[in-house]
């Protein structure tokens, strides 16, 4: 399972005493070839965290051989002390490897603005190295969670290769990537060029329309790796679609897992003139918050749906409107439609359906409720 | 106090029964001359309701002699039946008041997507016209609210004549106006161009630059409506500023009355390169779920003031951004500041200052923590 599903692969998660708890806070994964193509996608936040400017960095060769992440403190906001650290990490990562740092990607994740404690995550890069197995995946998948309940995981297997991976994520979700670090490996033999095509092909339309609260992060990070292990060369198209299906399930697992929700919620807006439109007016029925605590008590609130579509600038007129929840639909022409009594929304999944009546165009954001576990959670995160 | 304050104004308040539980739920408001100048700004929500779509046609020749206000249903998303009942409920206080129909704003406040109980209404119109006082604005102020806990009024006095006014809104509170209705009055001799000009300068300052929640109401209206039984014609400047100040101090009231609110937020956004960027800044600031978390747990969060920035496409640079929490510098240079233990937010209301360190233009935008309480309020409002 996770990134060492695929042949190729080892990795390793271990406890370096970052978090100040004692739970496993370090991951390394590495990639033992023939190959070493990646390619990655960040966060689109100008505020970036060290990392990231780190990792789009040794990007540019379109080659990495492992991949270093760390729980317990995000490195953002951190000065020019946070970007040497991130180097420092690095460095190390090539010093155990007998690699260089440029073939080293770094991410961080949890609190903002507060410097890591070198002295416990360099030696912990050491416990991690004699720790790498072809089956630490997920141990690796445990070591990047922050507030997740769960460590996610995803594998898809086809003729003779395999596409894997894991993700964290839990809040602070959003477009332009929800706050998470993902990282996937295959053992496909891929090129950068065409790995990089399917990664953003994928990522566009699963973890861009994952909209938890709203909130996009400063260290948000997708890689993709592939070491050629298994000898076969898939055509491009079953590749994108395995990475996608990949992509969509840890997407998927990540609004599970949203802070403090107990609703999953999925928009879906058809008949936009664009797909640009759609995923407009989705993100805005995702992101509001009066919505959102009308799901959370289970009320079928179709006037605040309609008037999150009013502050979009996407094409409709208000007198052909159409809202379905769970496929009753109560909101017909921009007016009261099928009573709103008919809908069921005691399942944890429910169905929001806007029908602008403006093309052919369609798009689906998934989001969850507004509850006061987020609010407790939220408020209490780093006091 | 309220719309009564100017001379030439009568107001009443009273209950029609709209309302379920009996209280008050309708309002009239009369010029009585000898002007009747008037001007008004609408949400800019283009899913709109009757009322609003009514008022804007009326308001186009620049007078207005009577406003008609009810609380208990907002009559948006009603179709055609919802604009006949917007139109029946003018023709009303025409036929009580012996003027046209259109010389008489509606505006109403409430669930979305039901039709006004027409039967209790009309009537209501007819008691409401008996009641008309020049010490009825009081009344007028409390028969317009619906989860707003206190009535809201401001006057200004200034040498001979008065500007006053009533506001309610409580949650739905966003730009493009919060979800208000406001009526202004003034005794001052002031023609329409004039009344419109200080009241588009006035609400862009004040109403559009308070931000409870991010959702854009289907009903937002302000009207300010002139007398000129005072005799007196002020300057423009000091006329704008009066208009201006009323403005600000119901805004005030109702970021101080927002949906389940614990803390007051005073986002300033300094040394911007444009007062757009300092707005665009203001509002992001002030969106974010995360952070208005962390202030309702009194947590000095400045790593999501920085999150937030970096997601606006204003000028600046990240590692010059700085940020003060009741004018603590927490954040320099992008990085860490004073010591966060050093913040005091003890008291309800606290201020954000996020210096840009790209120009000279600044903009205050007002907003509220985000708690348990505004979810378990929204979650239940309709059900």
């Amino acid at each position: 399972m996770s990134v060492t599903a695929a042949k190729g692969f080892t990795a390793a998660g271990i406890a370096a005493g970052i978090k100040q708890n004692g739970n496993p806070d370090l991951a390394l994964v590495v990639n033992q070839g023939p190959r070493r193509a990646a390619a990655g996608v960040f966060t689109s936040n100008r505020v970036k965290a060290a990392p990231v400017l780190w990792s789009e960095q040794v990007l540019k060769t379109g080659e990495l051989t492992a991949v270093v992440l760390n729980s317990g403190g995000a490195n953002a906001c951190t000065g020019p002390q946070g970007f040497q650290d991130t180097h420092a990490t690095a460095e190390k990562v090539a010093e155990v490897l007998n690699i260089g740092a440029g073939e080293v990607a770094v991410a961080s994740t949890g609190l903002i603005g507060v410097l890591l404690p070198m002295d416990k995550l360099l030696p912990g890069v050491e416990k991690a190295a004699v720790e790498l197995s072809e089956h630490g995946g997920e141990k690796a998948a445990i070591a990047i969670k922050t507030t997740d309940t769960v460590h996610k995981t995803a594998v898809v297997t086809k003729n003779g290769w395999t596409v894997g991976g894991m993700a964290k994520g839990a809040g602070m979700l959003a477009p332009g990537l929800a706050t998470m670090l993902v990282v996937l490996t295959t053992d496909a033999d891929v090129d950068t060029p065409e790995l990089d095509k399917a990664l953003r092909a994928a990522t566009r339309v699963t973890f861009d329309r994952v909209d938890s609260d709203g909130c996009m992060s400063t260290n948000d990070t997708v890689l993709l790796l592939a070491s050629g292990a298994s000898g076969v060369s898939p055509e491009y198209d079953d590749f994108a679609d395995a990475v996608r299906q990949v992509c969509d399930n840890l997407g998927r697992q990540l609004i599970g897992d949203a802070e403090g929700a107990s609703k999953d919620i999925r928009v879906e807006v058809v008949n936009a003139e664009t797909e640009e439109d759609a995923v407009e007016v989705g993100r805005s029925i995702a992101r509001n918050n009066l919505l959102k605590c009308a799901i959370h008590g289970e009320d079928p609130n179709w006037g605040r749906v309609l008037s999150a579509i009013g502050t979009t600038s996407a094409a409709f007129e208000p007198d052909r409107l159409n809202v379905a929840i769970n496929d009753v639909w109560v909101c017909k022409n921009g007016s009261v439609g099928e009573d709103r009594d008919l809908v069921d929304m005691r399942y944890r999944e429910v169905k929001i359906t806007a029908d602008l009546a403006a093309g052919n165009a369609s798009a689906v954001i998934w989001t969850n409720d507004l509850t006061a576990d987020y609010v407790h959670e939220n408020s209490a995160y780093s006091s």
